[in-house]
């Protein structure tokens, strides 16, 4: 945003007024003739234009058009299913394993979580690591069960679709279809999935600045996605005390600034056990929707993950129920 | 540190065990004889390794010593002065303007943060900028300002040491002295400092892995410092939509796991007035002992941090008091 | 990789003589029962464990498994097509336009760039955008059009592959699939163009580790590629004066100590057209076997990335050819 | 900067005139009136204001002020001491250990790397140190030898001040004194350093910003630096491979583009030797005025940076000299 002031105007009482209303200015750029124009930079809060050309020394305010109008629009609420919304009124858990392992697994946490609060169950079908000896997911099988073990429970699904191919499959198992950070700027799989027309769980890539973000789920709404839900996992930081780091500042400015739907994943931001349940109270204090959390009963034996995997009743911890319920 | 195994163990049994216990194998490495050692990586939780000796499958645990000795037997409490501890029990509050900028200035907000619950007054005397031609502070009227308000409002005074020369002067005025993310690594002022004997706010510095910055802690207690309290105030990041990145993981592991005391500074994270009050809960949700906040009651005339200076009323939304006092 | 002393041994002695040898040392473990194992960190060269094992003090060596053994196995030499290699003997120049905007536009460039001493044609047909209203490339018809103009100067194409479906399309157009950097962890996309067993320019993700980076490659040749080239284009970092963080450091590792074979793309690191030659320069110098480079002859016009195209005429400073040549 | 449009001009023609000139517009804001403001981001070059004011679209051109005057009236030339400048136009090469370990070690040292071409000697008298018990250096002893070993070669002296108190010390043995880059923005040693009216060699802090960095440069001269150099020495990166991350577009942008001194230690950068001359003739070949590396002639006994520090003859692969003198 630029403010062009009135010629003539003290611009030391201008900046001061200005920064009254939470606009604080980046540098001041004058002309040959004379003329002064503010540059905003940082902005405390959001202020209307009007506002701003109601100061005395203001003369104009510009500004550069919305460049994503459906994120925009969308507002803070996505339905995942009938009945279920992240919304940002009442947090939303979301938990269960890495990795779908057998029916057995899925069905046993399936009914762990939900007893501890949640509401979405996830586990990964098809699993992205890095490298190719790894377990790869046990796929259309995983799938399978994932859904059965939810419906067992009462719960939605979330899962990853790894690729555009993989669509069809997931949208039939799934309420929400997630996005993994390595894809976030895979945009032949955002338009592959925006096509489906269901919510999206749209990780942060572990390199994307906010605006890139935004930007991922433009594409995703620009393709006929019902709704875009973003999730902070963290990202890529120096350190390697915890395996990523995690931006909550990001978090509160997209729930409090913004006013759009962000969840976080404290597992993969800490990646070891230990810390996931403080990092995921940090989250909900920071304006954080929901959480999405990995969990095992038998961590040690995980296919993946198995490190940064609390125990079920861990999640207890979270109040997200007031007591244990089987 | 490295598991040895027993001849002929079988390694993914080891290696589940282990996980069981929270410890998480990096690296398998073999020698031409066949011997064993697992490389533990990550570690979920703290394991004393009589324990892991006891397990079947284990011959040996070799580690390495301890390079921060006097950190590590410091604990997690910090007397600041008589009658007033950092100790995770009980979060602190210190809060204050970024720049003392004139007596009644300080006085003014002296009082207002001691009605919002803080127990320590914050101000800069001597001010770090990037700028040489940026306002440096009122130096030593505005440290002699600094503790004449906190003496009328009952506030222990906590405030940046710039210069090696500086110690005494601000050791005069300071029940806390505060070194700056920029010197975090300048050693000489860290034995400087340390010399003074004195409880000292340490904080980190935009680039240091927490490691480096316990070591920092380490030169503060070989010195002679009393005491050394850590201070996240957000690292450097690639994302221009904060100001800095906060690191709540690094504060989790530091509080939970490591068992040393360590406050957040959400203003400088932040950058943008809108943010601080959410990270703020944030940190304390993650382990924080105590915050550190900038206030300012004309945050669009401060000298300095305007834009990322609280009102002192939006303190109360901390709950650090039940309600008003004045 | 862990190296035990004998009984007894002088360990100090044991650290110089592996240092001499270039191994050094990041810490010293020992076990209860005296044990001591040396971790060796960094290495400034390669050495064979038989020459360690031969050192007084050394009772064993042990290592870990090679895990990228395809990508060991493959050596410095990738074949383009016939009678066209990068092997870092002689390095190459691929050169061309951001995006293939026209017929005319690919003929007269692809002219150009030959004459300035490319061997291969570089062009996108598929763009990946940050924005979805942004300029997508014209497909199909720009392939067909890269391919002809290529063709008519006797040059090689690569150019880039964004989704599973187009794998074969784009098999049919270029001799190297170029993987995109927002795709190197694209886990579907590097299976399909693996299968299609043709030479992969492997685009470096700006988050990714060298280790990442090897293994995305392992990747593609596990599933059937004929060879990959890495390709460094910059990575994220914290200062906004440059587009992207040049690591001509991992370049020089890559090049030099793993003796595979890797190219840098100086445009996308630069950003700037006044820094796109000197980085080149530097890429070389730094052991880069070959340079991609965006040419554009009218680049205040271009769809994409005009201000890091640099006109035909500047390649001439690189000295691939002595003069020049139409 | 800002360009204003006359009314009425077609936006898109002005865009491109604008890139012709090698300005790429960030954003176009327009206010309710219908003035339209092109805010420039990227310059591939830099542009006169004069020359922009002449294109048929452009009403007005709106700039800030310079806020580092110092720095843009040094120009590209620094004199270290009578016959020697650095100035870009024939590289200088700095080289010696990375602590004086001895008398003898020094003088041994200086008479090779001025065989080697050297113009300067380096060496560390006072060491910053990430842990408290490790080796600080031999001081004001080092200091003596370090001159003397340096006069008795013909060699010029650079070396690290790291407290204000050492100031008078350093500036009687050295002819350029060194702020290391944990000191960059260390204000009180700045000033210090500055008042000594001498030659100053600037590191990058692993965190700064190039803005930061020449900012830094600025309080120098302000408080009387006769020249500043700028050092650029690998800046903090998320990759473990290097031990910093060279940042070679910043010395290309300081040298090309800004104009000012600028020369590269690679040594950091790299943290293992075999990387360090490929590093070195990268940096020379961006635009570095000069070389700054740490040599010894028994690295494995080194106190410090042992696993950088190349052997005296590798500095002859430099061509700093045609054949070896002695």
């Amino acid at each position: 945003m630029i403010v062009t002031l009135k010629p003539g105007s003290d611009v030391a009482a201008a900046k001061s007024r200005l920064a009254g209303l939470g606009l604080w200015i980046d540098s001041v750029e004058r002309s040959a003739l004379g003329e002064v124009h503010l540059v905003v930079g940082r902005a405390s809060t959001r202020v209307e234009s009007a506002t701003i050309e109601g100061l005395p020394e203001v003369l104009a305010v510009s500004q550069s058009g919305n460049n994503r109008p459906r994120m925009e629009a969308q507002g803070p609420r996505v339905e995942v299913r009938a009945g279920l919304a992240i919304d940002g009124a009442e947090p939303v858990l979301m938990a269960g394993p890495c990795s779908v392992e057998s029916e057995s697994q899925i069905h046993r946490i399936a009914r762990k979580v939900r007893a501890s609060g949640a509401r979405l169950l996830r586990g990964g079908a098809f699993k992205p690591r890095t490298s190719p000896y790894d377990f790869q997911g046990y796929g259309k099988d995983a799938a399978t069960w994932l859904r059965s073990a939810a419906d067992a429970e009462g719960l939605a699904v979330v899962t990853e679709v790894m690729s555009e191919a993989d669509v069809p499959l997931i949208s039939n198992v799934a309420d929400m279809l997630q996005v993994g950070s390595r894809n976030m700027q895979n945009f032949a799989l955002l338009k592959a999935v925006g096509r489906a027309g269901r919510p999206v769980l749209l990780k942060r890539s572990m390199s994307a600045t906010v605006d890139e973000w935004l930007h991922a789920g433009e594409y995703l709404l620009v393709h006929g996605a019902s709704g875009v839900v973003f999730c902070e996992r963290g990202i890529r930081g120096f350190d390697p005390s915890t395996r990523n780091l995690l931006d909550l500042g990001a978090v509160a400015l997209i729930a409090k600034v913004f006013g759009m739907p962000v969840v976080v994943d404290p597992s993969h931001a800490a990646g070891r056990r230990d810390l996931v349940i403080p990092l995921a109270k940090a989250a909900l204090a920071a304006g954080a929707a929901g959480l999405l959390i990995e969990v095992h009963d038998e961590p040690e034996n995980a296919k993946s993950d198995g490190a940064q995997s609390v125990m079920p009743q861990a999640l207890l911890g979270l109040g997200f129920v007031n007591e244990v319920q089987s």
